[in-house]
């Protein structure tokens, strides 16, 4: 019922040399107000997979993460390591002669994101159901704190925010101890996720229906979808739970061990699992231990079980038991820094750290310093390329963009 | 140049009243061979968008995550909560009869799943490459630890394993403290989440070509990709970033603070806002500190301007500066319990915490006791239910599967 659809026809202005590489989203235009990190993020993956990106900052001013250090020559790497490839023009959304290109652009997108708060897009004049009556077939895809509905949907919000009103702040951290963060903003993050799946199978709806929708991600909802089997605890036993360091409430074991020089994780999940662990170990009888019997059984005694496997793992350091384990095929790791991660050989092996085209060369050179992490959505129809265009400066693709508006290409 | 799809007729057999909502994916067909959580995660998110998703299981074991307490009424809460509304059919993949059977409906499905280790499937015979030469338009996923290439490509992981090697936990943690994992499990969740992602960009593709494509995420690729600006920062500046407790690295104030009862979440991550929440807080000669001019300035001096600020914060609740910086327009929040979160108005306002249907009675009614996480993904497009279908009994719907496939519908 689909009219032959605009979008599997690749635009004919790509990006150039810096922009996406070819990807299932081959020849979709986003138009991105977003700033920071969720929508930056979600945009990223699109790009990722082939969608040309261009961001609508405001000018002299740009999106705020490119104030947020660590600086190299002047420029942010934070702002550079999620706005690869992407293009940049500023518009200031109160002028009309800029409202006029940014509605040319509008009319070119596929898709339009935001990230501001619920009412700031209709108070300019494009609120979704405007947008939607001038742009039938234009997706419309809104990040926020909190949503463009129920009663906080005005408020501000950022990644810490969320993060504490959310709950998982609550299951991270030690017994008793200090309030923790996860280590990365995984408020942000998964809403650009969450934002990244909707646009898609918007994108799909689309090619059938011709009808663009909105896609409205809140990021705390999206803490609240990844709070996973907390909430079905919470609901079956009317137990709050409460953070336990580096132990999985309900599969053990599943947590970091003392070594004789450090840690060792062992996820060893289910009977067979542990029995093969045991005698790994030397230990075999462990699995003949009432105690360990089954994974209930082993998740009441997990004390017991720490140290009992501890007298054993101090008895030899990380690098043996990973070896032992390895052989054994109980699933085990280390801890690693950010550092071990990025030399790790199959981190490598699997393209996750890819270079980053750099702007003030002749575009062929890659950076000296700064990579990027790579797509982790591996497609056998398309290659994995191991670069990402550089970040675009701020409005630095004005005149480029103006000329593709007037081609009408 | 696309023929017209079948993805965009609804399949003439859903899964009745306990099936999936309506949504952009209606009509698609997933058959899911995963287990545990990362996979079946996936599919939960493409059943909320509207996916019809078989399980195929192990017949007489089924899914592990079935053995995961807490259990309610002698079945897994856990496991409900991510497989509501999912049918299942128990098969043995080395069983001539039930290979006929699982080939009849790779015949009628859009979407293969698995969440096997490389190599799995190939010895199974139902290999990427086989599977696509005899069905060209079927989508095969597949979520791993570690993908299906690469030197660990045939190493089990579980979450925990990928959490300790790709980063996130050297990241995660009070500084100098014991190792802390993210407090649920992040390393399935991001791989669902990406594995989502491709499969619907792989079916949007499909829209225009007609041919079906391998998506391939590995969990670790999944941790590297959201370690988000500490890789930017490990290679501008050669430092290997450490945990720290609840404060970003690179945005101030940006933390928790001690109040006279408890704990205050601030997200005051520019000069705007950070000038507001000085005047809010009756001290606004604190915006005029050098050491606290810019957000460089104030990450440098942290230490300082935590100290200057819990000296205020101390002096009153928790509840009373919420009260205080949401009528200033300063980022802020709790640090909620899982029972605070699910009790939040905006979280129910915005049908976070949805039913769960009851396969032991009439079928109109909801479970007495379990609800789930809803939808994050809105959509102007399609309604919200309030409620999900039960989770299925292993092997529970193979008569109705069984039926539909000699329908022919």
């Amino acid at each position: 019922m689909a009219a032959p659809s605009r979008e599997t026809q690749p635009s004919s202005a790509s990006g150039g040399a810096g922009g996406p590489p070819a990807g299932p989203l081959s020849g979709i235009v986003v138009v991105d107000l977003s700033r920071v990190l969720a929508g930056p993020y979600c945009s990223m993956v699109l790009s990722d997979l082939g969608a040309r990106v261009i961001k609508v900052e405001i000018p002299g001013q740009g999106d705020d993460a490119r104030t947020y250090g660590p600086f190299v020559d002047g420029r942010s790497a934070y702002f550079a390591s999620i706005n690869r490839g992407k293009e940049s023009i500023a518009l200031d959304l109160k002028s009309a002669d800029d409202r006029a290109i940014f509605d040319r652009l509008l009319d070119r997108a596929d898709v339009v994101m935001e990230n501001y708060r619920a009412g700031t897009m209709e108070r300019l004049g494009y609120g979704w159901e405007r947008l939607h009556a001038r742009f039938p077939r234009l997706i419309y895809a809104a990040t926020s704190g909190f949503g463009h509905t129920g009663p906080y949907r005005e408020r501000p919000a950022y990644d810490m925010v969320v993060q504490g009103m959310g709950g998982i702040m609550s299951l991270t951290g030690q017994p008793g101890g200090e309030p923790t963060r996860v280590g990365t903003s995984v408020g942000d993050i998964t809403a650009g996720l969450f934002t990244a799946i909707g646009i898609n199978a918007a994108l799909f709806h689309r090619a059938a229906t011709g009808q663009g929708m909105m896609v409205d991600v809140a990021m705390l909802d999206s803490q609240v979808a990844i709070l996973e089997n907390a909430i079905a605890r919470y609901f079956a036993t009317g137990v709050t739970p409460g953070p336990l360091g580096t132990r999985h409430p309900s599969i053990t074991p599943f947590e970091a061990f003392e070594t004789g020089d450090g840690w060792l994780i062992i996820a060893a999940g289910n009977n067979q699992l542990f029995r093969r662990l045991a005698g790994a170990l030397g230990h075999p009888a462990l699995a003949e231990d009432a105690r360990f019997a089954d994974n209930d059984a082993r998740t009441a005694h997990a004390d017991d079980l720490k140290a009992a496997l501890e007298v054993i793992l101090k008895t030899a350091d990380t690098t043996h038991w990973l070896g032992v384990l390895s052989e054994a095929g109980v699933p085990a790791s280390p801890i690693n820094t950010v550092a071990d991660t990025l030399a790790d050989r199959q981190v490598l092996a699997r393209n996750m750290v890819v270079g980053l085209g750099d702007n003030r060369d002749s575009g062929d050179g890659l950076h000296p310093v700064l990579k990027v992490a790579g797509n982790p959505i591996k497609l056998s129809a398309f290659a994995d390329p191991d670069r990402r265009g550089a970040p675009p400066e701020l409005d630095g693709d004005r005149q480029a963009i103006l000329a593709w508006l007037d081609s009408g290409a």
